[in-house]
Formats: structure tokens, sequence, C-alpha cells
């Protein structure tokens, strides 16, 4: 299969371009009787949607997404589903200067190599407009789970560094993570963080970012070894957002470091329940969900798009320099967030339904 | 499709337990006449064998490869090549203690959620014994890309940390991977590694690892955006390997702290090839290779097999005790060299035969 | 993957119901720069439209075909090309008075059996209307037939059997197939036809028919062994095609009463090249194409749309009577036969690419 | 994913060649604590059996399947399951005379067209030594079906034709299927059908066969539209067995000859169950099943192994004459009734499976 579908059981195919007319995608294999509306989409990609802080692009879209199939009468009839956002705000010509040059960090050189064909404007179908459907598929995909477990699960997440500054994880604060332009758990963290932002965007320079993201309310059992491990899974689709460069689980690279009797995650019976008494292994052992909160971690590297010139070449094999001039995030790794949920929470159903196939598990 | 297989053209699906009659694999999408021998794939399960120094596994197995379908007179024939290795040790009254008990850090706990059935045999199909398969397949794939590419590429490994112990990058020496105990290559660093892991195995406990793999001399243009992004499918590949906890490619976490100016690898002209002054994104952007080295990292969590007792509870719902008596790595993340750099050339076979379908390349 | 994509490396997935705002498709995995216009599309639609006589349904349809993705200034940049038709006469209150009752020959009753939900406008998804899409997909196949092959191949269809009534194949002329209402290759049987039908449509009746469809110009060598044979993969295509009963490639049916000798299509050389005296075996041997052209038929079972009342059963579980009144097709094979023909370039072009990412055939 | 493997959730992958060390395959996807051992698959593979009367190959294989993986203690444990038939009966010498000529109606050429190298042993990988191996995952899927529907559903097959000799349909009587060499329900066609066949073999010709399955006992529901409908993979699924040729589901291409009013099943109601009054579908109806018995055909053709010279031309592209000596079933529809009702079982039981993801029906 080519490469714009994701899941096995539970599966989307996502298309479009930053600057085509619009961008869509198929969600397949959801159950019958899901109760579904578009707003129940709607919520999630207005947490992704730019232009809510001077942090984030000023583009303006108000990315408003249609159910064109799939659903009668507020409930999903288990055909596909198609969902289309409308680009509104497609202000091509900020990119004609550039239509040449391959933007160091973006994908324009490697899609020449591959393609030899350049959609110059935006970056095509390699700009992170894309992950706009992730999040609707998403949040499809918690319907899902909330309907076969009976109770939704808890899938949340964070950003936990921003360039260097990392946040003291004893101050965690679910409740506000809304309420700071960083989705940043640690309320002084994210002062000390408005201050560094708000100089990096002066300077024309871009920030990373690491994004946590949880899942409480699994249930044991999900994940298909051996290579369809849950983590595996939800390495891959963790990398393949938009410059992501790297994922762990658990205490992931932390975890080298200590040693084996430290790092087993012990158990002790909790009335007539088997319990871990520390979740080291994030959630997951041997490819399979043990019940416990799934956690994982992942390091988005600084925008690309700059404003301080870089050195690069033209498709005419000459040397140049380049800025991106245009509405650009200072840190891509913000809005990672609602995409990082919804790629866990795609993971998670998808696995589900595998599960529910091979042990009847969670059926009628 | 079920867990077992990985790939898309050139894929391959894996049987077997630790304590079976024999492990196997059937690799299929090979292109035909391609050079085939078993001695090939022996050298690579050579290097992964157990029992060769005192800090991996005592467990005796010749692991000897047959290849019983698919080749003829020395050519592979298009059709699936199966390999087979007979199982030799299979010393399984070594469990019979430990047959009711879920050993903390193991699936043994998530196998038993999953499927209500247990092979308590030294971990039955959980065991890193399937990881020998992968090394063959990864044979198979090397020679694979010999033979479309023209010339081999050079993919490597190395271990670049043990338990907290690093490396000097400065140091690195590719001559001595293969003269140490520990595919190590900073000489002194690898003296000083005996020392620690000298010390963890006689307390009876374990350490962790980061390994590191790397291709040389693959072209730009490989890789399938969006989701089955090459540094994706190399994050799920990695990621399922037993005990992996995190990837990284290029930069990796590190350049989460980096500015848009620095993590940006800026290009200029080597005569009438564009080439890069830097190789922060490991060889990959936007998903797709840049013609630079792929470099990847990997960690691995401590052995989870160790003599200190840990807590745990029975399948019958007690309370126990458990110590993991038998012959096991202290360090699972020395053997782990070979299977990541077996994952990474299928990864790269894998997708050098997706862009041949999509665009011609190499064909012909 | 859930059950409404098509193709392995050349793929497409349909959405959309008979009475919703639109359909649509996505296709993924075409070669970069592949000339494709709108145009391209549409002239196949327009041969597939209801309404151009009297022997097909009513319902006004201008299939308008819109590209929404994947193409750029007229080449394809081999990312996902989404393609939209509005539904234009969506009368669904045609279907009120039956929407509780099954309708016989229908999938009415195994839709409500598998999903417990049911869409009563014009069967929704199970609607022949999703067919238009298999078109316009179909017409992307060609495009990339003719870009990889250098030659359009010729990929033409004809009704053969209308109801009872056969065609003399010693007629056969396909320049009769545009000039009748039939697809018919023989102008007297079109003649007969058009009495036999008009009097089943009079009397509320409908009729089946037999669709033959031929590929020239195909190469030898497409086709993957044992399970995705060529002749495999186009069975699953036709039969997949509403209403569709049966299916066969060659001689097909027929060659079960011959011998050893008369059924096999014995070699002669031709200049350098091995040709055949004879295609019995439809262009494929062993599910690998001969070079010959691939010929298959497949049977169309009579609308179950009619007038003639029929007994049946309610959701409530209560005996009725239905008779489907509102626009439909006395003949639904006719409107198949560019269906059919849509799903051998679909399958041919899958194959072309399949075999070139094994083989490096026609590459490079 | 390349050719050799079926199914998506119930998935096999077949290996070896007809004159290789071995042949097996791998059974995936199959739910946990199926009770299975090797005498549930020898049963079914001794139906196939080469060598039982004058009527197929005198080819001595004693066809032991061996369970390498899988199965613990007599339950499957959810892990790939390994079957391996060691070839006995190797007698590649019988071969040499032919080894550079293409033989008229086999896949020589075509092997040769697409893999530029021939494996001439008995035709290697395209030998329908190869369906043994069906057999095998077929019994598998049999288990499966009767351990999650809670009774083993009966599915079974038949020869309705051969060569040119068909059945009295009223005189079908499935006792007599297992006394006559042929596995026809008729005993006097069977009378026939032996002088018929003793003369065609004395002639050294061959002769074609239509193959009939069934299977009773299969719920509703099952198939998923609109491209993984049941019958079009169960029209792929007996299309990829060696020399079929035609594939019909209930009336099939006799339906095109009726009228919409008598090819509809109508439907009453017995007690609180809806039931039909005919089923000229076959038990499918839009790709789902419909609880009446799924019915099949297949045309499989003649032998093309025969020892009438017929015309060919060699690896060299020089004219010559072939006659195939060795051991060869001189209607080679015969052995395809046990393969063919492998093939059903597996389709079901993946349907199952997969309407047990989506749904949740036959879950726990």
């Amino acid at each position: 299969m080519p490469g714009n579908s994701f899941g096995d059981v539970f599966t989307f195919t996502t298309w479009g371009e930053s600057h085509g007319p619009a961008i869509g995608c198929v969600v397949d294999g959801v159950p019958p009787r899901v109760p579904l509306y578009e707003s129940d989409i709607q919520q999630y990609l207005d947490r992704r949607r730019p232009g809510q802080s001077r942090y984030t692009t000023q583009r303006r879209e108000s990315d408003r997404v249609q159910i064109v199939s799939g659903v009668f009468e507020g409930l999903t009839t288990g055909t596909p589903i198609a969902l289309v956002i409308e680009n509104e705000d497609q202000r091509s010509k900020d990119y004609s200067e550039i239509s040449g040059k391959f933007r160091p960090g973006h994908a324009d050189y490697t899609y020449w190599a591959k393609y030899s064909i350049r959609d110059y404007r935006g970056g095509g179908r390699s700009s992170a407009r894309e992950t706009a459907m992730r999040v609707a598929a998403g949040a499809v995909a918690r319907k899902v789970l909330a309907h076969i477990l009976g109770e939704a699960p808890r899938i949340r997440g964070a950003l936990v560094q921003l360039g260097p500054h990392g946040i003291d994880r004893d101050a965690w604060d679910w409740s506000e993570v809304d309420v700071n332009p960083f989705f940043c758990p640690d309320a002084e963290a994210a002062g000390r963080w408005a201050d560094f932002l708000d100089d990096v965007r002066k300077r024309g320079s871009s920030a990373g970012a690491v994004v946590e993201v949880q899942a409480e309310g699994i249930p044991a059992g999900l994940g298909e070894p051996v290579y369809d491990r849950l983590d595996a899974d939800l390495a891959k689709a963790l990398m393949s957002i938009n410059a992501v460069k790297g994922v762990e689980i658990g205490n992931g690279f932390a975890a080298a470091a200590t040693s084996g009797e430290d790092n087993a995650d012990q158990m002790r019976m909790e009335g007539d329940t088997p319990h871990f008494l520390s979740n080291n292994n994030g959630g997951v052992l041997g490819g399979i969900t043990t019940g416990q909160p799934v956690v994982a971690r992942f390091a988005v590297k600084p925008t690309s798009s700059i404003l301080i010139p870089r050195r690069t070449v033209t498709t005419e094999g000459e040397e140049a320099e380049v800025v991106t001039k245009g509405r650009h995030d200072p840190c891509v790794g913000i809005r990672a967030v609602p995409v990082g949920e919804a790629m866990l929470a795609i993971v998670l159903a998808d696995h589900l339904l595998r599960h529910r196939a091979q042990t009847g598990a969670f059926g009628g």
C-alpha cells in the first residue's frame, strides 16, 4: 500500500496539499452505530487551529470539518467516513520567490529527488497542514474507543520541553495545559517559555520541543507481537508527524542507564487484580498493553522556516541563500501536541479492533 | 495482517518459539537472479550468536541456517525464500519453577492478559531468540540492496552507551567494533565497560544500552510520505526489537534543544551534485532519504532476567517473589547490534523496491 | 484493511452513498509526472452516465468529476489524487415507502444483518452509484499504463449476452459498440435486444447480461503468483461489481469440456519472438500475462429493483410485499461495461507497478 | 504484499517448490486456545493425497504434516503456526529432457518472461504441489470456524462435471462423494466418468472439470463491502487455484438469462426468523452472507501435462515439440475438490474474524 494510509482495521487515508482547494481523509473500519457529529471532531481541530496566539502561524483557517459520508442520522453506518476541510487562506504568492530554492531542513530537496516535480506552494503535500486530518481521524478514534470500552479513555498531551527548557514534573498540573499557549503543564515554566520564545521569534529563529502523550483507561492485552507491537506502531505513528526526530516509551532512553532490578515494574495484588508498583515501561510490555497508562514522548526539531538566511542550492544547480518569509510557527512542537494525542488515539483504536478480531474480547 | 510480518514489498514473516523444534522465516518479494548462499546469511548470524563471550548467554546454539526454498542453482527465483534454524539447546526444565509466575519486565503478564494461555518455556514467542530470523532476513536484504544498487551500501552498528557509560565520539574507530565483546567503537570505553559489566553480572543484575546504526551509500529519494516515511518505518522496525524503549534519527532528542538555524543542514554544490554541509537530520528529510548516511539510535532497557529477587504475582492471583535463573545476557543491548543493522537493511531494501514501483528508478 | 480499498501499489479507496452530498475516491500510488486532466477522466464517466437511453435509469446526474489534490500544473505529483463528484439528483423521498422493507435481491437484509443500521435511501453505500468512482479510478489507471508502456493499451468491453440472447461472434465489430445503447458488438443482435428489453421494461421486469472485457498491448510477465495471480485479482475486481455472479478468463467454463491437446495454446517463433497459435487461456498462464490479449467475461444478474411485487419481510419481522418504484435500469449489465473496463485497467496498472517493484522491468 | 500470502486477519503464506526438500506454510492470526492436532490437518491432506486411484498421479508422497510452532499442549497460542511437509518423491531426472522447452498450457513461458530464471523441475513453484499447503491451512480455518461458531459449519465439495459430462442434480447424494474416485455425488455419473477417463488416460490426453463447493451453517453478516465482498474474495481464492479458469456464485452465469422476478430470493418469516424461499444468490447478497448455504463453482481446465506431442519453442528461441512424460493426473479437477473446500473455509474464517473486528459479533 502507498504511504498515505495508516492503520490495519481502523484505518485512514489523507489527501490534499497546503495550497490546494481542500484537504480531507477517509476513515474506514469504524464500527457501526457509533454516535458521531461534526462537533465531536471540531473541538479537537480547534485545539490545533493556527492563529490562536502569537506563538503560532498567523495563517487564517477556520478549519471547519464536514462529514460527507458514512454517518446517517447521527450514527456511523460501518461504511467509509469522508471528512473534508476547505482551505481558505491560500496565499500562494508568498512562495513564488523561493519556488526554485530548496529550503534547508524542509522536504523540498528530497521530494524533488524522489518525484522530479515540485509543488512549491508552502511545501505542498509535505506541509504540516496535513496534520489537521490526523486530528480529525483521531477524534473519530476517540469515539470508537469510548463506544467499545463503555467509558472514554483519557488521552492527553502536554509540552514538556521547549527549546532547551524543561519542566518541573512535580509541578505537573493538567489544568494548566489548557490555559497557556504552550500546552505546558507547569505554570511557572510556561512563564519562562513565553520570554524565551518571544526572543526566538523576534530574532527570526525557531525552537524545538518535546511532547508527552498519555492514555489512561486502556485495558491490558492490546498489541500484536512481534512486529505490530503497540509501541512499535506508536513509534511509527509519532515519527510520521512532521519534524519529529525521536520517540520514546515509558522511561525511554533513560532506561538504558538503569539496572534490571530498578527498571522492572514489580507486581502485587490489589484485591483480585494484579497491579504494578511502577510504570517504567510506559504501559507496554512485550508490545502489549499492561493496563497501566500508556506513556510516550516525541522530539520535534525547530521549525525549518526561519528568517535567518541559510545557504542552499536551486533546482537548476546554483548556489543561493534563502530566508522563508510568510507566516510560520516559531515552534511547531506546540501545535504537535493535539496531533500526538490523535495518533495515540488512532493506534489504540486500531489495536482494540485487532485484539477483538483475534481474541473476541470486547465483543458483543 | 497479523503482527508477525514486516515490510510492504520486501517482506518477511517469522515463526517459532524459544523452545520449539525450530525457528524460521519466509522472505517474500525478493527480486529474481540475486546470488544467495547460506554463507551469505550465516556470517551475520554468527555475529549475533550467543556464547561468544562471558557477556552473553551461555545457551549453546550453532544457529546454522538452511535455505529450503526460493533459490535455484545459487540464484533467487523470485519466489518465497524459506529459512530455518533448528533449536539445539532447549533445556526447558530450567523454566519449570517459574511457570506460574509473571517475571517483571517480561511479556509474561501481557501475553497472559491477551491470549489466556502461557508458553512458559523461556518466554515462548516473546523470547529474543526470534531476532535470529531478523538477522537472517536482514542478510537477504543486504544482498538485494547490493544487487540493485550495484554496490553494497555499508550498513553498520555499534554500542554507544552501556548502562550509564557513553563513548568519546571523537575516538570512534569502526575497526574496534569487531575486536571487543561489546561492538564498542571506542577502545578505551570498552575497557571501562568490561569492568562495569563484570560487576553487574556478578551482582546478578543487568544493564541497558544504546545502539547506533548507520547506512552509507543509500541514494536520495527512498521513503513514502506521509505515513510510510522511511524514518517512521525505521522507528517501527527498531522499536519492535525486544526490550527497545526509544528510537531517534539524526540528532534525535538533542534536536529539540537547538535553534532552527543551527539544526538546518545547509547545502552547497560539489561539482554538479548538491551536497549537505552537515547531517543533523540523519539522512532523512520529510521522510525521504537525502543521500547522506542514514543514522539512527535506539535504547535497550536492562535485561529483565536477573538473579535479584523481585516481587510479582502468579497466574493464580497469588503474590510471590521471582528470580530468573538460567543463562541470560547481562546486557541484551550488545547482541541487539546486529539485529538493529538487520532491521535497517530491511527497511532500506523495502523502500528501494517501493521507490522503484512508483517511480521506475533503479529499474531497467 | 477494511473493504473499501482496492489494489496493492496502484490503489484507490472510494467513499459516499447514493443519496449523500457527494461520492469520491482517493487514488494513491500513481507515479509522478503523468499528464492528467479532468477531461481524461470525464470521457469515461460519460460512457457510464445514466439517462442516455431509455434502457438506463432516468436519474439525472451530470457526473462532473473534480480533481482536488495530487495534480500540479497538469502533472501528477506522486501524492494522493482525490476525485469528487457531487450528487445532484437525490430524490430520497422516492424511498420512504420501502424504508422498512428488505428488497429481495438487494443488499438490504444483509447490511441490516451486518451493521444493525440501515440507510434506506436508495441502497446507501450498496448502490451501484459507487461504480462511478471505479470508472474514474480506471481512467487514471489507463493514463498510468500509457505513461509507463509508452503506448496506451487498448482496453475495451462489450455486452455479449442480454437476458437469454447472445451474439454472433463472427459478426463482432468494435465500431458497433459505441453506436447502439447496449455496447453490443453485433448490430443485428442489438436490434433484437431492443425489442426484447422494451418488452422487459414495459412488464416492470428486468434482465441479466454477460459482459466481455479485453486488453490488447499488455506485455508478458504481469501477475504475482501464487495468490495474487493476475487472473485471481481480476476475478476479485470483477466479482466486486454490483450484481456480478460469475467471472471467467479465456475459454472459462467451456474449457472444462475440452481436451488437454485442444486447450493448450501451442507456440511457434515469429522472427525472434515466441508467439501463441491460439488464446484459449485468455492471455494468462500460471497467473502471469503471456503477452496475448487479456480476455475476461462476467455475468450480471437481472436488476433487483422491479415493479413486479415480491414477497419480503420488514425490519420489524413482519411479512410484506414490495415493489421498487423509481428510476431503475432494466438491465444493469449495460452500464457495467465501462465499469468492467475500468476494473481491468486498474488490475493491470497495479500489476505493472508490482512487476516493476520486484523485477525492475519498465523502469529507469 | 507479495503474492504468496492470502487473507487479511486469518492469513497464511506458503513456500516451497515441487522438487525442493519440503513445502510449508505459516498461518497467522489464529485465535488462541483453539484445539489443534496434526491429525486435524492430516485427514484433509489424505483426501488430496496423490496415488489413491488410477485417475491421479502416481507420485508417491505420504504428505505427513508437522506442526512446528504456534501450538502448546494441544492448543493454539495466538502466535504463528508453521506447518511443514517433507517432499519424499523428488524424481527430478524425469524433467531433464524438457528443461529448455516451454510446455504449452503450463506457466513455463510466463515465469520465464517474468523472472528470467527457470526452475524446470516439475514446474517448481508453479506446480499444483503447492495446493497441499492450502488444504493444510484450510483445516486450520475449519477449526477456527468451529471454535468461534460453537458448531462446525459443513464445508463440502463435489465434482459436478468431468470433461463434457455433467451429473443429474436430482440424484445428488453426498455419501457417494467419498466412495468413488471422482468426488462425484451421482453414482451413475461416476460409472460413466470412469469409462470416459480411462479412455482419456489411455490416449495420453486429459480432461477438465467443474467443482462445486458449499458451506452450511454460516451466519448472516460476513463480508466487507464494497471491494472485499465475501464473494469477491472467494472468487479470488478459487481463481488462484492452479488451472482454474472460471468461478461463479449461486446461479452464476445462468442468472444472466433469467428475469428479475425469478432470480430474486423472496423472504418470509419462519417463527421469529426471516428466511429465504430460494437460494439463487448462493448465500451472498451485496457481498455479505445471507445465512443460507454459500454455494460456488469453479471450472478447471484439462491437465496441461499430456503425452500427445504439442508444438512449442525453447528458452533459446528454437521451435520444438514436447510431450510431458512422468506421472500426471489425467484430470487435475478431481484433486481440486479438497483444495476448493479449503479455500472456501479460509475465506469464511477470515471474514468471520474481520466481521468480529468491526462489529464485535461472535465475541466474548
